[in-house]
């Protein structure tokens, strides 16, 4: 086994080598740029690591690992689009930088450029990697426009909320695992059980997404504290007050959610405040914690070594403690 | 052998059947709508046609030719938003319907479904498909970018303009008919010999539309007439002006090309008396003769009957008299 360093170096070294500007430059620059502009690559990271656990050589699953992070960089630059979004990474995004239809344009041809990584494997292993990446890419796309919708609705229910960051963000996790154990000729019940692990972390990382952007550390959480709360962004804590909470509190937030203050301090610290008075950032960390046991329960099941399943219980608890 | 008719007809039937819309009905209903908005059908009849030709059931092809045509109408979805084009099919657009959010990720998810409707196919005849696919779809951008890059600069030459509806039109009619070449287990001559003959055909195609455009029939022609000439666009005719054009000639078709005057009437006969009198219009009938020959030149190396490839060559006349 190899470290998270290294699978993160070889992958690196693999996208600087595979990733040039060709003619026409107003099509590819973009992709350069947003590809450059880092990121923990934890995806092609997972891929790699699950190919390794399987016991093949990880080096086989760099195409899989590029066809992932390619693809998640694709779906950036399109929501950066439809989040009107500035910035990616401390850094204009590419709409700005560029323009509307060069990111659409540069984000379609990233979509196909991740079906071709795939052409390096064979035929049935071919077959299976992309079924498995159409599969995906389509939950993704569901996901966001589930995201999308939700912005306008006042009904949205937990079940919905959870289905909604399953196939945003969770699905991709869960794939990129996956891809790993096609690649490795892991049995179809470690495939799965590998998709299972990766889904419910995923889900269980992006609640405590939600949960730290209230809650967390202003020091180690890398975006702003409050940011849902300031953009009325109806999360995980948000949907567990109004269900949890008294008549009083339910009203305070709606009408808080309703505002969008110049400063926004008194706003995000009375929803806080509801947050925990209402038992929903309680809830949140109960939640938190049932899709992590859930991935751990998983890994049981697993045909894998003791020391290989601590690979992946470490990696999972160094993920929730953001370390990775 | 089938009637062209037929093809259209079982296609259409495939289509209605397999276009649905499903949950989030946000991301489903624009691509039930754009698909449902007729068209020709072209592409979709041409791997067919193909398929049968080279002596497959041709609805063996359906599945290919339904992701021929879910591909054609992502490119129009996403290009109808680059060019803020109101109507398609003389419909509101799917970003004028909806809004630009939606446009973008209904196409997205329609240029997965494209990949996912290949999965019918067994393991090699998969790849085949995919790879001509993913390689085609990249090309498809790259024209749709070279068009877009040509628009702000005044250095195109004719070659560069070439590749450009080679890229962006032609390879698409070429895939299209060696899809069913593929399907059929034709040589892998033939399906190089049809790609040739679909791609001449293609470029042919749109060096006619070009020409059409502001010499054709304005009962038969479908656009409005001078539609490119008003909205200063560098056709064909255009290139060829201002290279065979005196230096009078060149000057006035600048000036003309940088105004858009209310009543275009005398601009759009000025340009066009410019096109006849450079030579222009007469140098664009050679090319598009040149590319027709061409393709059925290629017709003659095809190991296929007289009577398929006469079926072939009446198809070609048919487009080309704007008859198909």
């Amino acid at each position: 086994m190899h470290s998270i360093q290294q699978y993160r170096k070889e992958f690196i070294t693999y996208l600087e080598q595979k990733i040039f500007t060709k003619e026409p430059a107003t099509l590819y620059d973009p992709i350069t740029y947003i590809l450059g502009l880092g990121g923990k690559r934890l995806r092609p990271v997972l891929t790699l690591m699950t190919t390794d656990l399987f016991g093949t050589d990880y080096k086989k699953a760099l195409d899989a690992s590029l066809a992932i992070e390619v693809f998640h960089n694709f779906s950036l630059v399109h929501d950066d689009i439809m989040d009107a979004a500035p910035l990616r990474r401390g850094q204009q995004t590419v709409h700005e930088k560029w323009d509307l239809n060069t990111a659409i344009l540069s984000g379609d041809a990233m979509l196909i450029l991740a079906y071709q990584y795939f052409e390096n494997y064979r035929n049935d292993t071919f077959r299976e990697l992309a079924q498995l990446f159409s599969k995906t890419a389509l939950e993704v796309c569901e996901g966001q426009q589930y995201d999308v919708d939700f912005e306008t609705r006042d009904d949205v229910t937990i079940p919905e909320y959870l289905k909604m960051i399953e196939y945003k963000t969770a699905v991709l996790v869960a794939a990129a695992m996956k891809m790993g154990g096609i690649i490795a000729g892991a049995s179809l019940k470690d495939q799965n059980y590998i998709y299972e692990f990766g889904k419910n972390l995923g889900i269980a990382f992006q609640l405590q997404d939600d949960y730290l952007d209230a809650f967390g550390d202003p020091d180690t959480f890398g975006k702003q504290l409050g940011g849902d709360v300031i953009a009325n962004k109806k999360t995980i804590l948000y949907l567990l007050a109004m269900q949890s909470g008294n008549a009083e509190e339910q009203k305070q937030i709606l009408d808080l959610y309703s505002i969008q203050p110049q400063d926004p301090t008194e706003k995000v610290n009375t929803v806080k405040a509801i947050y925990l008075s209402s038992g929903s950032e309680k809830r949140t960390k109960l939640e938190i914690q049932n899709y992590t046991q859930k991935a751990f329960d998983i890994l049981t099941m697993l045909n894998l070594s003791e020391e290989k399943k601590n690979v992946l219980r470490e990696f999972g608890e160094g993920l929730m403690r953001r370390e990775v």
